[in-house]
């Protein structure tokens, strides 16, 4: 580690928790993409196709980013010790316009590309991710490491091609990522069409983890495995938080049961820092259907803890 | 009251009113349409463009409307003694082409013309209302009664033309109600920009009633107001839920305290039964902001109130 | 005013209010009788036919009434400086058995009888009044005061004669009350029958006060009404939760929308210390349908206002 | 699979999930049990002994089945191409009169099996599932599957015979159930009367796996018992939906933590389709007491489990 | 009306309500106090002696103030018109030492009086608004304007001079406020030594508007008596949230039903342009007692008015 | 065991558990130390410095006890046939004074030692234990065993030396406790300071098993490594609620995702019975952050295995 960063979280020892305005991990909410290594961003997103409510994503994750402090326990190092990270506030989406949303998105990143800002997103549905994907057109596609309940890959839906039950379909069709470096974990859940539902991607070459496959493996043999199929290249993690079982994140349109735990992610997103993660994103996080709040926690965690890799690649110099 | 119809709702005193499917007011859910002449509908639409969730406004209202019974206290008469009723579903709106949606609801509400029935429908956010209305294509455009804390006058909201915000607007500038005889009541909250918010409407010939004028013209005034403007030609209500005061509805996007109360509504909608109610709807509940529940129960008894006036429209031969 | 009384509430100003065991309105709980003038107690029945969840009542309305101190802001007196008060439990009814249910109420309030303790209860659904009534066994019939949306006054119900629905029918019919001495206030809401659901009471001699008729009359003249129906022989008052407006009490298993308010019911309270009040309850909150816990803060109060007018009927010497 | 089948749930990829009248899975709603092999009914019945909702269970359960998808991502085959499955609506049971609404279960689950239809029941406490094995009256003792925290074996509780705490016993001593054909598994939490909560199954011949010994012997194991005891005569399985740890059902009057997990249930479920499963029941769910809506989420979930195992006991000709 | 300020307020035409970080009113959040004339600040403090939780005032109404439009509907005008006007951040209050906390705000204050920024303050408890005044430190003591449903002038409570049920005592007795310029509206509610619980205030000459006094006089006679006794002085108007009625606030440690409307409310402050108002402030907001969130709307609309009021005051020059 | 103990629970087969007032685990309230071995109490004190609202501990925890049974699974004996079990009320606490606070816990706690009450706690805030630790000022330091996800060893938080992040620091510089008989299990969670939130505990001779060593160990090598290190001397055990993942205890100001689960902690507690538990305290439940319940929910279970630990002790005539 180097010198200090002049982006500085709110210090908790001196302003409480619940004091002042709420942005992503207490980061300083500045539109100056200069002084930003890493961008903390929201994309205020509502067209998931089931109950809804995912445009309030950004929000309550930032009011439940007040609780994460600025050390991972793994490393005991902030990521706000090796990147300058800032939240760089949210995509001013349409929720009357879906197709120039999705324009939206993918201008706000490219702007963010153009700095030299990684993206670190918070949704909004899983379509965000395409609109990201898009924003950050990489040189070469990117490797995806996707934890989900859902494979995301019917070519239409509802009649629509771009939705978030098509991200990974189209993202391969367009060559933003690239499937032989593409690891789905923890598919599982009630299907449209049987295996229909997964194998467009198997068959395109996604490694798939599904949860029966990982709790036969084990978490160890998923983790190698991760490593192994991402590998050097530059890689890309999102996370739809009803990848996580229900009772640890009810609040999301398609709760599927039976599915991975917070320990489970924190212990995979902690064994993965020989990876570069250059952008990632928690999204589907609906704050209305859960009154408790634990969605919104979680996410939050899982938010810090993809800032962790994404500031430890940035700290590498790539 | 002629001879007993063959649709009857549930019988709450055989089947317990937890029982069963539920249905708006435990009317029969049916596809046949020759068989009824009130439909009752949903739309889960959810376009507003702040929070929403009001695509679960029709499942909610069916859940609430289990407690009420079949006879008004006012008339003491049955609806379902005056027209044959029946749940005909919703309108399958699709969350991810706004445009599309409202051309599938005045699909669906022709039909409904097509068979001679005349439709009470839940929404969905307030441009359901304009559906409803491009499909009831009257032979002679439609005086409205319009409860609602917002004109619904915009011109252009986020881009769009067509939005739960200039609802009034567009069913004016196509001709499908009659300015003249427009009655808006319960006007209220801070505005986009001063009295711009509400002018287009006066000017083109809309009686207002704001908040401020209700509450100083009083209740029997007001109820004159509507029967005067409104007069002898068919009436179309819609009851955007937000008119409520935020105590009696907040699961609704647009929270705006200091309104109209349950008891003035009701009071408002048993006096006007000298109108020719044609249709009505209830719109802008979204169950998920109101965890007690509260919004779906008034809305439900909304909904019993608006049956009963076109039930008896219907009766009346018209 | 005499000398101090032996039973006192927990001192708010030296034991917070968040401390220690809940009692009703902080009073004592003790099984000795022979300490106690008027006695709070607890029925925890759920015999409603709509939802349910009354029998939480007791309990919810203990720890509501946390909040509540010990003076009334109108007499500027504490009831527990009018009589000795305490909290003496709650019947110990059998959900599995509803008849012996009714039966066990009796009992325990005719061993408050024997050792002459006014009894004041928080149900527990409506039924609950009339296993109370039967068990005070009054010398003469007692005058009642009703607060209710509903009139309580079928004959059978699901098939049953003793419910919720049948109250101050079964009770006039045994000669527990006297007609001519009863007044129900804010009738209202959609009903099973037409005025089938309220004749019977008129009929009766009951004075009936529909909702519509008490937004009539005025509030003043209602007051009038009730003290020169009630006169002076002794009375029982009955505040059935749902005579509240849904906005002040959504916990409760029938909301009836257009209500009384809080406001309403404490003047009323108020007004009426001129009457001999032997005994009266609160019925019908069911907690668990309310997250906000307003149902159970309003009935605490509502709690406080009976305790303070059975006290000042005590101090009395009657 | 042969021809398709007649009675389809609605199509989810053309009527959104959102829409329409909510049916268990979907499934159409109809009273022509002509159609019908596999029945989807509910029970609304609430005379558990602490707290209640439970009959709120069918309607929550309808609500929240919405979410569920057609396919099983086990077999990748839909219970809907195995039989006709139809919501055959609730039993209208009696919440005042307890004994009464246990004959009302048995004679409709006996209408049922008069049509050869197949019963998957929703709760309602647990007491339905002995109502229900009345209404089947086999032509031999049913094997029974029970997930629960509780044996359910007591004698009397609350002075009665017939209730949620002993249906397991009555089902035995009526020959209801043939007791070396009984497992129980994951029962745990505090007792009333140490081991004797659990030894009356034990003696009869019931195999008991709390869930300590689940623990010991491992998922795998489980399933082999299960297989090996329940063979290849006719079973009936009953999930308790307090077998779940409150963490994934928190809506159920009898909280015991420390249980089996969804993932749990649902590898074991989808393990013995060797089973002849002629019937099943998810019991307890108690909405109100989980206002995330978890519970019915689970709760929709099982229900699909267990229909898909009846619909392919019924494919196979039994 | 002068030149454009060059504080504005997020656009919510360009930006969705729900997008970007949460300020009061959308207002820019700023430290540079040179740009600032109206300074909305937040004070997380959680003192209360019952139940608490108002610590997350702030956050709470900063999240429901993303609701509010830029225009009064009253004046058509905007407050961001009339002044600069920005969300200065909250004072770091530190909830273990109660006493500190009452420096820091004095302190935090007092910075903004020498920046000669009028404060606008969300609380925290009703003690924050002794440390605002002690930082006001005005050249002469303040009217006061105090809608509450508590007097607040307890000499010691639990042994404490500063709290919340004493801010009116203290404030008086160090010279802050002119007793002689000194409305409280809206007092009610259970008292803990009856009369005394608001003798002290009257005695000291405080005008004190009970709310039985108010619904006697009426809301245009309490109008005329605020104005004239605050007169042409500076005046500051404080705003306990619990002085509304708890079905439009239950989001408050201290229900007291039976209490004002927000109708009342806004009629009120449109009512007073006349005033001076130099500061205000919004207090005992507890968000976790209210998860409806509606207590936050109404804080949040309140802010607005009395920001319209301070910015007001400031565009005259004062 | 020998003969029947004076002091019973209230019977839960005679009295349903909804009735009553709510003691903790249905014991009786007394006063009278005479009679008592085991006192419950509780401590409802808020000085966490993030949310707050554990003020609410005790009485969520008396409710929520209600559906807790005499019996341990595991025993098969009742604490109540071990020891004579009161509960003896709450410390009353001043939230205006956290330091006299502190001081009354420990004055209260000593008042049980003179009368050789062994204490069970419900809290609060963690800063309960050091005042406890206090009280009970024990003939040689207590070996404890911390269920926590922090280790709460800071020297300073906010300025102050006692707090909940204070407590072990604080008791083992005070000689309360040996630190070589400490051991912390569940440690976990994003970090102030890097290890530096560890470390102090680990250098003065905590044996600290962080999450990731717990899971690396099982389960039982962490009970051996608990029976080891505790051995034979007295015994404490503080459960800090959020020691459980949060989706098991959501209701607690700092979440950890990650933790443990009431499976293990019932084993292990359930392992644990050849020490002497001397005293021992559930802390940090926050009720309001919890509207499911299910924090309380498990508190309750905590608070009866702690209670068996207790008793067990006491039975042995330690």
């Amino acid at each position: 580690m180097s010198e200090p960063k002049r982006l500085r979280p709110i210090d908790s020892s001196v302003v409480p928790r619940d004091a002042d305005v709420a942005t992503f991990l207490r980061a300083q909410r500045t539109d100056d993409l200069e002084l930003v290594e890493v961008g903390l961003l929201g994309v205020p997103l509502d067209a998931a196709a089931f109950k809804g409510g995912t445009r309030g994503g950004p929000a309550a994750v930032r009011e439940a980013s007040r609780a994460i402090r600025a050390f991972n326990p793994k490393t005991n190092l902030s990521p706000f010790e090796q990147a300058e990270i800032g939240d760089v506030g949210d995509v001013p989406v349409n929720i009357l316009d879906y197709a120039r949303s999705m324009g939206l998105i993918a201008e706000f990143v490219a702007g963010l590309r153009r700095a030299e800002v990684n993206p670190v997103t918070v949704g909004g549905d899983h379509s965000v991710t395409l609109g990201v994907l898009r924003g950050m057109a990489a040189d070469r596609p990117l490797g995806v490491l996707q934890f989900d309940s859902h494979a995301d890959i019917q070519d239409v839906f509802f009649g629509t091609k771009d939705s978030n039950a098509s991200v990974m379909r189209r993202a391969t069709e367009e060559g933003l990522i690239d499937p032989s470096r593409v690891v789905q974990i923890g598919l599982r859940g009630t299907r449209f069409a049987g295996s229909g539902d997964v194998d467009w991607g198997r068959d395109a070459g996604f490694t798939v983890i599904e949860f029966d496959d990982y709790e036969e493996m084990g978490r160890a043999a998923a983790i190698e495995t991760i490593l192994r199929v991402l590998g050097r290249g530059p890689t890309y993690i999102t996370y739809d938080i009803d990848g996580l079982d229900p009772k640890e994140a009810p609040g999301t349109p398609a709760r599927e049961p039976g599915g991975l735990s917070m320990r489970d992610s924190q212990v995979i997103l902690r064994s993965i820092y020989d990876l570069d993660v250059v952008g990632a994103d928690v999204c589907e996080v609906a704050p209305a259907l859960d009154p408790v709040g634990l969605t919104a926690t979680n996410a939050a965690n899982l938010l810090f803890e993809l800032t962790c890799l994404v500031a430890n690649t940035r700290s590498k110099g790539r």
